[in-house]
């Protein structure tokens, strides 16, 4: 699904409101805050000020809010990850290729990641995103276990541990990362690199 | 708040039902399943298949068992901060031992520290318990800036980006850490300050 470029409420199509980019920006927003579950399009009009009958007419449904949103943030880090896959050299590059394009997604789109990271499968919805985040998981567990083998990546913890731990740090920005104030997604990216490949230790 | 062990319904008291800890146990679990604000006491004498006035029995209001349950977690991990506090040497090692700590907390009380993981600060308790972690977060931030005083800890990252970073990775345990196969508390403790400290990559 393609949607328009973000602009501001009453700018565009002569419409009063929003267009679908900007109505999705709320809606995630809302539902990072109470929920999915949590809240209803009566909450979502009234948090917009339109009627519910404007927002179905950007939008057939909560659920497809919801999918739009979290797909989003799933087709981000997809492209991440084949952009990896075609780095030459050896596993642990396109490893390092696949963490740092990670945290730029989830600074980009970090409300729409942070729905992702929370969704918990109640809706079919839900479940296909579940299984889209798990095949992410197996291709970031399958790198580290190239790279283990390769010889890159230390032999004495199991490669699926790894990388739980490694997309722990990752996905931790959804906690704290508050993009207006401090560190921009490069240096985040750095801090991240270098913590999971080198250790904070001076050595 | 002290509570009984452990016991199963019915086995205790002479009292058809359940106990303090055994009511709470499964309130958490419930909680971390539907969110906090989504559980209601109706849902949760459903859940037990007692009275919601066998409930009040044990515990004034939903609000208590929120609180019991997040102080339980934090009690934890306070005391693994205090703990570490007391370890002689450099504050590299106290750090140590507080990530370490901290794993262990996290595994034997999985479902308390998610629980207090996902305190969003909609109510009084909420807002208590998330001062208390504030609190810990900037106890851990303290420990490596002084770390890296002391010279043992790479100066070319923030320390309040390391301390987040580091425990991304050892929160991120609720996401993935299943009790009953693979890996124990000491095995994921190992991994933690293994990446932590020294990094994935061999050299």
């Amino acid at each position: 699904m393609t949607s328009a470029p973000p602009s501001r409420p009453g700018t565009r199509r002569g419409r009063p409101g929003y267009d679908l980019e900007s109505l999705l920006q709320v809606a995630v927003r809302l539902f990072n805050e109470r929920g999915y579950d949590g809240t209803s399009m009566e909450d979502l009009s009234r948090k917009l000020g339109i009627t519910k009958s404007a927002i179905y007419h950007h939008v057939p449904s909560k659920q497809e809010l919801l999918r739009v949103a979290v797909n989003r943030a799933l087709d981000g880090l997809f492209a991440v990850a084949e952009e990896a896959e075609s780095v030459p050299g050896r596993a642990i590059d396109r490893l390092e290729h696949l963490v740092r394009g990670s945290v730029a997604v989830l600074v980009e789109q970090l409300s729409f990641v942070t729905l992702l990271l929370r969704v918990r499968g109640n809706t079919k919805v839900e479940r296909a995103a579940l299984a889209r985040r798990r095949e992410f998981d197996r291709m970031v567990a399958d790198l580290v276990a190239r790279a283990e083998t390769e010889g890159d990546i230390r032999p004495d913890i199991d490669p699926a541990i790894t990388s739980r731990l490694l997309f722990g740090m990752v996905n931790s920005l959804i906690e704290w990362y508050k993009p207006r104030r401090g560190a921009g997604a490069e240096e985040i990216a750095d801090a991240v690199a270098k913590i999971a490949f080198d250790g904070i230790r001076v050595r």
